[in-house]
This record gives structure tokens, sequence and C-alpha cells, in this order.
């Protein structure tokens, strides 16, 4: 039984800007990620209107998104539209967010040709901004949603007080409406335990630490989104320094870490590496979490060349692949957890073997 | 560091004939062995002799053996020029016992050129003649011994009692001096727990369950050794036939647990056999206990046909090459556990990789 066409299939097969694997650190900072909260002046915010206004805002704010170069050739999915997998497809790639997927009518995400780009309309806020890059190169990805951000202004009146800055729904978000983050990857922290000491600095330096999918997500596959907490009281250009700072900050520790690790442990190290990739390319029933553990082992090996493949770009493409949505929109076919347990190891298998040796 | 020639080397790293994989039900029975105990009439026992007469015994059993057509090409190796590592060796290889390996003057064991075939002197009794074949072939074993006890006799006085038969150092060899055993694998029957069961039948019907070497050694791998308990009030052909009876009986059961296995959890089982596969062609750091697990499932997934390679010689050659002696024996070096953990890894993974796919 083939899967309802709604157009997030032949995107969701396609390879995302942020998955390639290059960019600065992108062995251990998978993404870096820059999103703006922007509303339109003296229009409720979504959660409080009506279908009418909301129609009016997407109506207003598509086409004035659309006139911007970055976004030429971008795709549009309107909530109402898509498929229960199609929002969940498009939640895995982090083109959307759990909470628009939530969304009905006036709701939708468009979505940059190169899928580095995706500006939601009616989530949480009106206009929700967001540019993401591989590897920790948090600047460029402001520099990408500062440019569409000054346009989108010229034809848009947002809501902004001289006092307070962008007002937004939610309070943390007022002032910048910006939030930087990055996807890092810390398992020689997690294994030498000194995460919760090293995740604790994170908070006292004003950043907030997530799992891999947002506030609700667990933290699977040692990989940890680090972010700042509140958006007031700092130029954008700060918080994206600290950001940075921070991150590079967790980069060095987790280095350290690893070094540590080499010499206390060096070819247990080796071991659990190559073991995680010969279960890859072997096993027949794989499921998301430990599919997610065992990639770790091997995104630790690539990084501290103990391997040479597969590389970045294979394992971050199967982050994405394995995930429940993609695995039917690959599959293109309806499937059970037991099912996907099984075509995940199929898919893993199929991209990891050859590579041991 | 070269470790001291005591010529087993040789020995141990050419193929044994009951490792071939060849022969019936060789999947699953590993080999059937026939030893007949015999002792020199009016001569104390080895464990009551002193070392004049052990060295009479041996002066007068060596030779005789040595006439033998089986024996063409035999090796003998003396417990006083062995090292202990020499005689590991020799344990591991299963052409001599445990107990040889302690004993000192006037013992020894000659080996025959396919390494089927082995005369211990002086061990328990003065003569222990063993004949081991891949498969389930004890007749074919029984026979072979059968030919060289009648040429030994012919030079030989052995101690024998028309009331009690042959004569032995341990009550429960009297009679026929014969032991038939098997080396079988019954994974499914522990993976069903229906091994506790099918083993106390085997007690009922008089046999002895043991691990793969011997009496004190634990189940490992899943492999049981199954032998007659007593060796009086039968002809040898009967006991041989019994054995072969509950062996059969037993690896009957075997293929029905595999079956119901199959049907009940056939992609698990073959996750299981193809990742045991993976990690042995992957790991780095390999201890005994978990190379004889991981090997259990990869005979298993060889006889269902689950997999087609490696096939069962090179599994049970790694069976032997994988031990202590043998690993430090093939390296010509002498290494403690972890070295041996290290090594052995590196020898499995020759063996395995390539064979995953």
């Amino acid at each position: 039984m083939s899967l309802p066409i709604d157009g997030v299939r032949e995107l969701a097969l396609r390879p995302a800007g942020w998955l390639s694997g290059r960019g600065p650190h992108a062995d251990t900072v998978l993404s870096g990620r820059v999103r703006l909260a922007r509303n339109l002046a003296r229009i409720p915010f979504p959660q409080a209107a009506g279908d009418q206004v909301r129609n009016e805002v997407l109506s207003t704010v598509k086409p004035a998104a659309m006139e911007n170069d970055y976004f030429r050739g971008a795709a549009f999915f309107a909530c109402q539209d898509l498929s229960p997998l199609g929002k969940q497809a498009l939640v895995e790639r982090r083109m959307a967010s759990p909470d628009l997927a939530g969304m009905g009518p006036g709701s939708g995400v468009l979505i940059g040709s190169e899928q580095s780009l995706s500006l939601m309309i009616n989530e949480e806020d009106h206009v929700r901004l967001q540019s993401m890059f591989s590897g920790l190169d948090l600047l460029e990805a402001f520099r990408v949603v500062d440019q569409i951000d000054d346009q989108l202004q010229e034809i848009l009146d947002c809501a902004y007080s001289e006092e307070w800055g962008f007002l937004t729904a939610c309070p943390t978000n007022v002032g910048t409406g910006l939030r930087a983050s990055m996807l890092i990857h810390l398992p020689a922290l997690v294994l030498t335990r000194q995460i919760d000491e090293a995740l604790k600095a994170m908070v006292q330096v004003g950043m907030t630490v997530r799992g891999l999918y947002g506030e609700s997500s667990e933290v699977a596959g040692h990989l940890f989104q680090i972010s700042n907490r509140t958006s007031l009281g700092s130029t954008e250009l700060e918080i994206i320094e600290s950001v940075e700072r921070a991150g590079r900050h967790l980069l060095e520790s987790e280095v350290r870490a690893r070094e540590t690790l080499m010499e206390q442990a060096g070819r247990e190290t080796e071991d659990k590496v190559w073991r995680a990739l010969g279960i890859l390319g072997s096993a027949r029933v794989l499921n998301s979490e430990e599919f997610l553990n065992l990639s770790s082992a091997v995104r630790m090996g690539l990084s501290l060349g103990l391997i040479q493949s597969p590389g970045l770009g294979v394992l971050n493409e199967l982050l994405v692949l394995t995930q429940p949505a993609h695995l039917q929109l690959y599959c293109d076919q309806a499937m059970e957890a037991r099912e996907r347990d099984i075509k995940r190891a199929e898919i893993v298998r199929e991209r990891i073997k050859g590579w041991i040796t």
C-alpha cells in the first residue's frame, strides 16, 4: 500500500544541507542553527487567533517571504494538507517543529531548496525563521536569517516595542526573538562521567540543554542541543557569540575527554567503535535507540581517526533516514514498529557494509 | 621472546582430523570419541608406581603401539620434556587429558599423524587409547580403537579378569574399559529453556553430561559432552549403541527446538546470528568465553542455513586456536590474558571478515 502523496517524500529523500558533514568541527558539532521569532503588529498571536486571522497572516507572510532570493525554489507545505507522516518527516528533518505539526488552517512551512532554511508561519509566533548549517558556524547562520529578516521587515509591519524589542507569544523570546543553538556530540564526556558537570556549567552561563528533538526529547546517542535561554538584554551578535563560546568550551572539554579515554582505554575504545560498526553492518533487527547509540560510537571513531569510513555524511543521513516517518517514506509504505526495525537494519546495513575490515 | 620449542607447536598449527567439520551431523555433533583403558597385568597402576616401574611401562607400551599401522608417522611427547604451554596445548586439542599434563617421568602421549588418534601412557591407567572423528560416527571410532587394541593385546599382557573384564585404576572404567562420548552443540535447547529436562533424561539413560573440557569444565558455548557412565555389564557395541542412541535423541530434540525457534522468533534468531558474525568480524578485544558464545550463534546459523559461511571447518579450527596455549603457540610468544584477548580478536577477524554481507 503506497502512502498518500503530499510532496514531503521527494523532499525527505533529497540530502539536506545541514546533514552534509562539512563545516567547522562537523565531526562533533553536527549543526548550528539560528532562528528568529517575529509577529505582525496588532494581530493576535496564532494560538489566540481564529482561522480567518491565521489565514490572513499566512497570505501576508508567505508571499513576502517568497520574494526573498533565499527562498527561490522553496517548497511550501500547509499543515492542513499534510498527512501525519508528512508532518512527522518534516519534524525529523528539523524543518518544522513538533508544535507546528499540531496546528491547523493557516499554519505551514516554507522550506528553502537546500533545506538549510525554513520559515514556519503561525506556529507559536506568526513567523519563525531558521537557518541551519552543518558544523559550528552560527555567524553564517545568523547572517542568512538577518538578511532575510531585514527584507521581511521592509514588507511586514512587525510587533516591536522600543522598550522590549520584538514581541513574541512566549516571554522567553521577547527582545531579539533570536535563539541560537547547536547540536553537539559528547560521547567521551558521557563515558568519562564528566557530562553532568559540563552541562551544569552550560546552564550557569545562560544556556539551555536539550536532546536531539527539542524540549521533551530524551538525550539519545550522546547528542545534545545547547541554546541561549533568553533573548533579551543582549544584541543578536552577543547572543550568537555567547552560544558559540559555550559550544567551543564544550567541544574542548569533549576533545580532552577523548584524549583521556584514548590514553586510559584506547584499545577498549577502538573495540567499541569497531563492534558498533560490525553490528550496524550485520544486524537484521535494529530499533531507533540502538541505532543512535551505535552510530554514536561510530561517529566518535571517525572523529578520533580510529576508522576512516563511512563518512560523516552517511552517518548524518542515516540519523534522519532511520527515523520512523523517513523509513516509511523511503519504503513508500506504512509500517509498524517491528517492520521498521527490520527495514532500518536493512537500510543501515546497505550503507555500512563494505566499511568493515 | 620466542617460546621454548618442544614440538607441540608444529602439531598445534596443523589441522586436526576431528576439527574438519565433515562427517554425519557435524554441524551439531562436533565430534564422536571412543577410548579404551588398559593396564599391564601384575604392575601397579601409574599413581601407585614409582618412576622406575612407570618408565618400564613406557618402554613396553610405546614400541608396542608404534608397531601399529595406525601410529605410522605418530609423534611421541614425554610429559617431562613438555613445557606447561605444550601440555596445555595438547589438552586444548583434546589429544591429552588434564590429568596427563600433571604426570611426571614415564608418562607421555603418542599422537597419530592425523591427530584423530592418541595413546596416553601412564595417565590414570597404563594405557588410554582414544579415537576421535568429526561428526557423529562412534562406530567408526570404535572400529579403529578396537583394531589397535586387538594388536596391542597380542603383544602386551593386559590385566583382565574373567569375572570383571579389564581392570582399571578407577572402578567406573572396569569391564570394557570403554568410554564413548560426543561433543554436541545444543543452543536451541538452551534458548528455549528445555536443556535441563533434556540433560536430566540423558542421566536417566545412564549418560554423564559434561562441558567442553571434561569433568570440571564449565558448559560454555552451548557445547555439551555426553558419555556412558559405566563400562561394566554391557558389550562394547551395546555401550556404543546406547551413547549413539542418546546422542541421536538429543540431536532430534535440538532440531525440533530450532524449528520452534525459527517459527516463533525467526527474525530475532537471524539477527542474533548475523550480529554474532558482525562482532566476531570487527571486535578488537575478545575473551574466550565471548568467543565461544558468539561462535555458538554462528554455528547455529550455519546449521540452520541462515548463513553459508564461514565453514564449519573454520569455526572448529577457531574453537581450538582461540584458546590460551594455542594463541601463544600461534604467535610464538608468551602472552598475558589481555594480550591474548587482543590477539584472539585479530585472529578471529582475519578468518571471519569477508563473510559479513
